[in-house]
């Protein structure tokens, strides 16, 4: 994995979490996906490390859990 | 503020997602603080928001809590 990957639901905190971030990361340097419309990542996410999101999963597979929008239990 | 801050406390959790975020975040971006070595400014990041480390506090005033490192109350 080169990218990060920025998971998100939609939920408010979410989308405000992504524009803030994707203003100082590279358009370039990280994939944005939300879990809510994509079911079918919550299991790579969940295999990631994530928690809840907002999270953002490094190239290096460490993840930064962002505020708190919803747990990862949540969006299943 | 045109920067953006990273406030940290020199912990572990800090300083993995200070080096996880400024490889991702342009250097001249991103201005790092330490509180634990500068008390002086933990008022001010207190009033900008912060409520505990690591933190990244955006140019639009918007606070991003990052993981869980020590609570803004433990560095006073």
């Amino acid at each position: 994995m080169s990218k990060a990957i920025f998971y998100h639901a939609g939920c408010p905190v979410c989308v405000s979490a992504e524009q803030n971030l994707l203003n100082l990361i590279p358009e370039d340097q990280v994939e944005v996906i939300h879990l809510g419309e994509e079911k079918s990542k919550v299991k790579e996410a969940e295999k990631a490390g994530v928690k809840s999101v907002p999270a953002l999963v490094l190239p290096n597979g460490n993840v930064l859990h962002i505020n708190f929008g919803a747990s990862i239990e949540d969006l299943k």
